[in-house]
């Protein structure tokens, strides 16, 4: 807006955020100088003290508080499967599974030409060292069944011919809960295809 | 995220903006973390610098930078026409209207007695006072064509009988592109209740 140009820096800064648009990022902007000047103070230092103690965990990547990743250091979880994903996000939906017991790698993003990502902007030669010391039996490619999730699997799976483990992939099918009339054909297809047996 | 009490504690600060719900707000929260040092601080300082340039103007209640709105100091704008408007974006999006030259005046929200929002809460008494002074001659109530926005309209209407001032409303029809087939039956009821003879 004209002559506010504090308002609309702030504005660009919610722009450069995943998923806001002009007029969101306008909307929040003002929503926050609405807000009490205790208010909006917290929210800036909310920032600082988030961005100074969260970091990556230096061994699998995913974002821990303090240089502390609560899986990378929990003694009962099994080192010789290794759950490679995306992002935090999905390793942490990941690690409330109570049968699931292994480790998490977090590539930190997908492979996606268009965007400018091929393996070197990926956490991948990271990956292949943890697997170079043997202890992973099994690599369990998690990412999403996006284009960009795919290719990714896609990609993982012929570079780590090379090394003995075993290379899965989650299954695909059809959501629980959902309804068949509402799955894409590929989906269907797919859930086809996996069939399992009934016990 | 469990021991994340950082990001946590970043994402409640996303999640209390209008719109943001708790999967986005984390989503938010982790791209902030994911920027670079200098990334995040330009951030916060950029909500620090907006909330302490940006005001609202005590004639308007716009938000104004340093004081200073430049529509209530545009001296070639008609002072005998007022239009009251929710928010600082309506007041944005009219101001660019070339033919229409008045002056506004912002509520600061609507009326909404399930949110707690009385007269009280808006800036009604600030635009009553406006009217006193006899210069305005009339007011265009430019509130939104939803409930509260209309429900603020009828309220600021019965209240404004009582100045020696025009009231009147913001035309309601069918949108300039809009199509027919997907114009619900209200907005075309009212379409054709305001229609006016071609000329």
């Amino acid at each position: 807006m004209e002559g506010l140009d504090a308002l609309e820096l702030l504005s660009e800064q919610f722009r450069a955020l995943p998923g806001i648009g002009r007029k969101t990022a306008m909307r929040l902007a003002m929503s926050v100088v609405s807000r009490s000047d205790e208010q909006a103070a917290a929210f800036a230092e909310a920032i600082r003290v988030a961005k100074e103690r969260i970091r990556p965990c230096p061994v699998c990547f995913q974002l821990c508080q303090d240089g502390h990743c609560a899986i990378c250091s929990d003694e009962n979880r099994d080192d010789s499967l290794l759950c490679v994903v995306e992002d935090t996000r999905a390793a942490d939906a990941l690690s409330h599974i109570r049968d699931f017991k292994g480790r998490f790698h977090v590539l930190q993003g997908t492979l996606s030409p268009i965007d400018g990502r091929g393996p070197d902007q990926l956490r991948i030669r990271e990956l292949t060292e943890r697997l170079s010391g043997g202890t992973v039996k099994e690599v369990v490619i998690a990412t999403g069944a996006t284009v960009e999730g795919e290719t990714t699997a896609a990609y993982l799976s012929r570079l780590l011919r090379q090394y003995p483990v075993r290379v899965t992939r989650l299954a695909y099918g059809i959501p629980v809960g959902g309804d068949l009339e509402y799955a894409d054909e590929l989906t269907l297809y797919r859930a086809l295809d996996g069939r399992r047996e009934m016990t």
